[in-house]
């Protein structure tokens, strides 16, 4: 074994009202993330420790920066809140202040409500373009799906389906296949396999369904090769999964949203984990919601929050030793 | 149990150079189809004797309508051919005469080689053409892939992905709800319970997304119900398939082609099979294709032929009965 030292992750706690924060507990009690990572957690230190009585567990954070921002008897279960919400932003915002400023590696958080955060805060969209704002980067940041060694990053998102042929052009599928072929290599897959989805049935049959197969994707494709870059394609889409399913890819870039969402999601995606890639450090997050139906049961399952701990601490690794 | 007489089901031998002529001799030999329908194979007695011995097995069928139309040591295994095209289209021909003569009341074939298909028929695009120009039929047929007691039917087909949308309107819609629904009762769900997928990326996110779900799909569902055909939706595409295999629908209606293909194939349509639904009598064949690579070897897996014969088989019974 080298001795190396451990990168520091800040997780800042979701929202308060879900399993967030027994799901914050249970994880900083894993020994395998105690090993991995040192765990700066970001909260109220009584939300915190509401969670860890709910998991049942008696458990102490190697680092713990107590915002004292909400008392959690003032939260209903449950119930999304602008309290709730504002809570969760300011863990967050400080999570990444404190990467920043050089005093952790990566972050992560436990589940937000996307209605309490736009409760708390008007004109919050996403996690991608609120992270962007807050940092100050301007670069290109995209959203990575990620279960279990098979990697999902989509050249375009929320938009409606018809415009997803005219928002298709080489330069935002390089880009897509450049952001993807950097974090895979950040998170260990060296070097990485990225299979590239065609956009139309049977990859257009030779032209007769659609030509963005050969006047877009497959041009892309030839130029990242061109540049060293390890993808293949395009695949149709109905067969691309399945290649990667069988281990073939470890990643898959789909040109539009449920092209890759219709996959990851039968293949359990809920167990696996949200990676905003692109940003100047590892930003993962567990890929389920925050499961008002079940907070403050006990019942919430570490297994994706576990796995969010353990990329962004692989991925932080590099930034530590180099 | 009540006496019943059975289904006759004409059996023809797909493309020769693959696994078809196996797949034949298996699925007659298997005690369940003989129990639940007459089968009459239709093709060249050598290339089924062929067959059975590459199967191991001494079988007989119970019909046997030898067109003595191909000689099989005149065709190499792993080829498309024309012969072996032209053969094929034969026995599918010769079935759909004895079901439109009354002598049958269903059709199954196992795989034919599209390549091998369009040697042999210039004009050759699809079953479902083919098979209304032999039969002079007018009306509306589709393809209907069915795994393990979940149908996907879709509404578009092998059209670009970015012609999608103008090609989705209500009556569209509608009239797939139909054909499916008939098609689901005619196979003993009653009642059908029908999941329409959304086009775009979370159902469209009450328009932000794109406005086919309000403007065309929920209205298509909504004159479905009072028709008293049993649709919900539309649901996000992501979920609905979840939705579905976890029990909660019998089919899923999709707007295109890889939105259930994707879904499908990752669930292991290979071992499905193919309904083409909405003519007069039911069509199935297995839902993989002629396997060249392993032909001749024994190594064919009779699963998705025997489903799809006892679909036909199903399907077929109330025909007999009724």
């Amino acid at each position: 074994m080298t001795a190396f030292r451990k990168p520091l992750i800040a997780l800042a706690i979701g929202d308060p009202a879900g399993i967030s924060p027994e799901l914050t507990a249970r994880v900083v009690a894993l020994p395998e993330i105690r090993e991995a990572a040192t765990v700066a957690v970001i909260g109220d230190r009584r939300v915190f420790e509401q969670g860890a009585r709910v998991a049942g567990l008696s458990v102490e954070p190697e680092v713990f920066v107590d915002l004292a921002n909400l008392d959690p008897t003032s939260i209903a279960r449950g119930v999304a809140s602008r309290e709730g919400g504002a809570s969760a932003l300011a863990n967050y915002r400080r999570a990444l202040a404190m990467v920043s400023a050089g005093e952790a590696h990566a972050v992560c958080f436990t589940p937000f409500n996307k209605q309490a955060m736009r409760l708390a805060h008007a004109g919050y969209d996403d996690e991608i373009r609120f992270t962007a704002q807050e940092i100050g980067f301007t670069g290109t940041a995209t959203e990575f799906n990620i279960l279990e060694g098979l990697w999902n990053a989509r050249v375009t998102s929320h938009i409606p389906l018809k415009e997803v042929s005219a928002a298709l052009d080489p330069e935002a599928i390089l880009s897509a296949l450049e952001l993807t072929a950097t974090a895979l290599e950040a998170a260990g897959f060296r070097p990485p396999r990225i299979g590239v989805a065609a956009l139309n049935p049977h990859a257009g049959d030779g032209g007769n369904f659609g030509r963005e197969e050969i006047d877009i994707i497959a041009p892309a494709v030839e130029r990242a090769r061109a540049m060293g870059l390890p993808a293949e394609g395009p695949f149709p889409a109905d067969t691309v999964f399945v290649r990667a399913k069988s281990g073939q890819f470890d990643a898959v870039l789909t040109m539009y949203h449920d092209q890759g969402q219709i996959a990851m999601k039968l293949l359990g995606f809920d167990r696996g984990v949200t990676l905003l890639g692109g940003f100047p450090f590892p930003i993962c997050t567990p890929a389920h919601g925050t499961a008002y139906d079940i907070a403050g049961r006990g019942l919430a399952n570490v297994g994706a929050a576990r796995a969010a701990l353990l990329l962004a601490a692989r991925m932080a690794a590099g930034a530590v030793t180099s």
